[in-house]
């Protein structure tokens, strides 16, 4: 028996563009003899589709585009996720499903019985899991379906859940598993995926079949890096990453099989690519080509203009260098090379003429108070409504260049260096923002060196440095991970060693800039925590604050 | 018998503040003889606590806090809502639970079963449901505790949940009820709420007590209106909307009265006056007095003048008048008369100089290119950035002004007139701000009556109306809370009798303009379906777009 994983990228609510490719690879893998074709976890209305799932209409769509694809499954079988109605009053309208289309109709169905609700993931929300199971005989094979998840609970022992899905098939002795994912790209997660479709494939004693989605959905990242285990653990293969493929895999090669053909796993590189096909897919599915950004001369924005210029071409990113009377002149210059080195356009425009027009309409209601945070905002606000006038007049959508750092304690300022459609790096840390430029400058100085060596400053009055109102970004970034990834309160860091009263700083000031995040733009996810939908905070609130 | 129900207003995170608030109250309470005193559900935390629950160290200082209330637990019962740790390794860490403190020590604690997660709650992400359930006894009654949405499934005819926590408890036959809540104010609910009290209170023939919280917590507006109903559900009191209060009632009165005394609730006085809650308690909670805000002219921003005027005072509202060379005469007039009838400070800035210094810079690279949304918008940012001079200068929080409708449509600049700490009247149709204008006037003209009958307009090119982009008001709202609150599809809104292809048109700016919402303000909500957390939807999509 062969059967061929559909790692493809997939629109929201496009239920014709999402059918029209899954028929595509249906042809081809026909072409190649496969007699089953999987596709991932809500394939055909892509992942996640958020409350459209309220909406009948939508739902209606989604389950007249499987009705259409069973049409297709004639001499092959199609493994497709796709939300059903719950025909029982009781409980939510709605089970995440793995349709089985065999013989031009539905021949089973599987419910999601593990829906995760945390992190960005909201599937109680929507669904209701599924409380009973049954494997699908299909040309003489027993296969048992499930559903993302459904297999992250070995032996019972994820404290999230009570129940073990394929525990409840497992006397029925399947002779292989499918399981349909929607498993969003972390750089932890990858290794933590390879391990648990290992784990189950030898728990069953039975080959594991995993399709994931690739390409990104706003902010969630899908990797691909679908895998196939044998009966005993072995990965037989892990599928590409960041890249949609379609594959044929023969059953009887795979439980003979011993290979163990895993993808190389670069923490750096992976980013990199997950960014780029994060800033990729956020213009294709919104129909644009065109970047902008403003180049300030400093790190994080230099790798911002190197990672559009990689997803977009550099011919379709155009940078703004927006210096002011507190710019310094290197600023200018390494931005300018930056550009060059890429190859992009780019302008001049000067702010110090506009700032002045601005403070001659405000000195008479300001007079007499002296150069504060007002004046310093004001320019990056400049800047801001500049560059959202270029991209008014040309059509090109703003890139925020704001780091995980500074989003964190609150440096930047709203409606100014805070706008943007997407924000490429909000989920690096200013640290790891170093480790990607030199990643960027293995073979060649793309950046220039100056760019990474230079003390961050956001120039915006004489002198200025990070360093004089933020602690070095080895500490700083230290106590953030603490308290954003690890969820650790301020005793817990304090025992790692961090000054008490900087440990109490820091975290007032995560917690008080809650206002300015819940106005940022998107941020590309890329760790186990980012600022957005994975991180529900309240604006106003009093707990460290 | 004597049950106090203390509905106040609780800041989330505060355990130090919440729970010195709770213990005047029992002083209060004790000195009205009082044998029960009742907090709302979540009242050691604030409501809700969103992820702060996933940190160990705040739920372990709500659990202390319980531990402190339970010491002043001793003539008198103490009822508080507040986490507890599941202690089974399988579910989630906390229950939510309701906590009986006698005796100086915690005598009984009950889970809550039904988690809402849908709108904007997320309680599923955090709580374990609970599974068993009993009364406890005090003073020789048998009392059942229930928790908010657990008295919402009564006969289990609430589709989402499949059990009915009270039926479990029935066969016990309590002597009363007492519910703690969580509940939300929107101008539908209240009258809702007051029928499920009813119900439940006839259904288990047991008198209910029902204790609600009361003020804001950024965009969600709780309106106090703790119940009281006896055995044969008459509402023996209803308590007041928007403020805080504790009351005593006497078990033996309640049980032979007949009376039936309700707030009158008529919808655009609530809503007046949960605008005005939200507004007062974001300053407060956050430890801000003033608010500014640009006023045009317009009906919005004149809204906004008077809720803010009443919520913070006049003396703490700042008008800043920003007329460019498009404002009509009328406009700048329309606002100077509102700012005085209210008596707020108000200033004209002009835009005109900033705006050619501006384009004075954009010239060379907008050479040959005609006037369009670039210009429009930029008159917007200009306004967006003066106002935040203000705010960065002063210390005022800038006031959104954008209306439902608006924001739906993306009828607005983002980084111009969305700027702003909070949207006072986000969750209005422009048809509800024009019914809340004639409220506000009815006794005399405190807004303008010019800025209430002229035909709406932005002003940002020579002579400009809404109507030249958007079908009338009416229609468009419509067509809008067909969509967004009623959640129908294209079709069944046609089926209303609407142009199918203004309805394709609406749909379709509504679904592309996420984009805009995502980095808009949070809006104060009073409708049963408010953008922000309450609506989730993909950015990223093409679902009828």
């Amino acid at each position: 028996m062969k059967i061929a994983l559909a790692q493809l990228n997939f629109v929201i609510g496009d239920f014709e563009g999402n059918y029209t490719k899954m028929a595509k690879a249906v042809t081809q893998a026909k072409k190649l003899q496969a007699d089953i074709i999987c596709f991932p976890e809500l394939a055909v209305t892509g992942y996640p589709p958020r409350d459209f799932l309220e909406f009948k209409n939508f739902v209606q769509g989604a389950i007249d585009t499987v009705d259409k694809l069973a049409l297709l499954a004639d001499d092959i079988a199609i493994v497709v996720g796709a939300p059903s109605i719950n025909p029982i009053v009781e409980g939510k309208d709605l089970y995440n499903s793995a349709y089985f289309l065999a013989e031009k109709s539905i021949k089973h169905i599987t419910h999601k019985a593990l829906l995760p609700t945390y992190d960005i993931f909201d599937e109680y929300r929507y669904f209701e899991p599924a409380t009973s199971f049954s494997t699908v005989t299909y040309k003489g094979k027993k296969i048992a379906l499930s559903i993302c998840e459904d297999i992250w609970n070995i032996k019972n022992e994820n404290p999230l859940y009570t129940i073990c899905p394929l525990d409840e098939v497992a006397d029925e002795k399947p002779d292989f598993i499918i399981n349909i994912s929607a498993s969003p790209f972390s750089f932890n997660h990858a290794e933590a995926r390879l391990k648990i479709v290992q784990e189950n494939a030898k728990r069953y004693h039975a080959p594991l079949f995993y399709v994931n989605h690739v390409g990104a959905q706003t902010e969630i990242i899908f990797a691909g890096g679908s895998v196939v285990a044998n009966q005993n653990g072995d990965i037989y293969e892990e599928m590409v990453f960041f890249e949609e493929q379609l594959q044929v895999f023969d059953l009887e090669d795979i439980i003979k099989s011993k290979r163990n053909k895993i993808q190389k796993k670069n923490k750096i590189e992976l980013i990199y690519r997950a960014l780029v096909t994060g800033l990729s897919d956020y213009f294709q599915k919104l129909g644009f080509k065109k970047a902008i950004l403003g180049l300030s001369g400093g790190i994080d924005s230099a790798i911002v203009a190197v990672l559009a210029s990689d997803a977009l071409g550099a011919d379709n990113v155009r940078c703004i260098l927006m210096p002011s009377q507190y710019s310094s002149d290197h600023s200018i210059n390494d931005a300018r090379i930056l550009a060059e080195n890429l190859g992009c356009q780019y302008d001049i425009v000067p702010i110090e003429s506009v700032y002045n027009g601005f403070m001659g309409e405000l000195d008479i209601h300001f007079s007499g108070l002296p150069f504060s945070l007002a004046e310093e905002n004001l320019q990056a606000r400049i800047r801001g409504t500049l560059l959202m006038a270029f991209s008014n007049k040309f059509g090109n959508i703003l890139l925020n260049t704001s780091n995980k750092s500074e989003a964190a304690v609150g440096y930047g300022t709203l409606y100014g260096d805070m706008n943007g459609g997407l924000s490429v790096i909000g989920d690096l840390y200013k640290t790891e923002v170093f480790k990607l430029a030199h990643y960027i400058n293995r073979e060649k100085e793309i950046i220039p060196n100056n760019t990474i060596v230079k003390p961050p400053s956001a120039e915006l009055r004489p002198d200025q440095k990070d360093s004089d109102s933020l602690p070095d970004y080895d500490i700083l970034d230290a106590i953030l991970f603490e308290y954003i990834e690890n969820q650790k309160g301020p005793q817990e860091i304090e025992n790692l060693g961090f000054d008490p009263k900087l440990v109490a700083r820091i975290l007032r000031m995560v917690n008080r800039n809650e206002f300015k995040r819940y106005q940022m733009p998107p941020v590309l996810r890329v760790s186990d925590k980012a600022f957005g939908m994975g991180r529900r905070m309240p604006i106003v609130g009093r707990y460290l604050s």
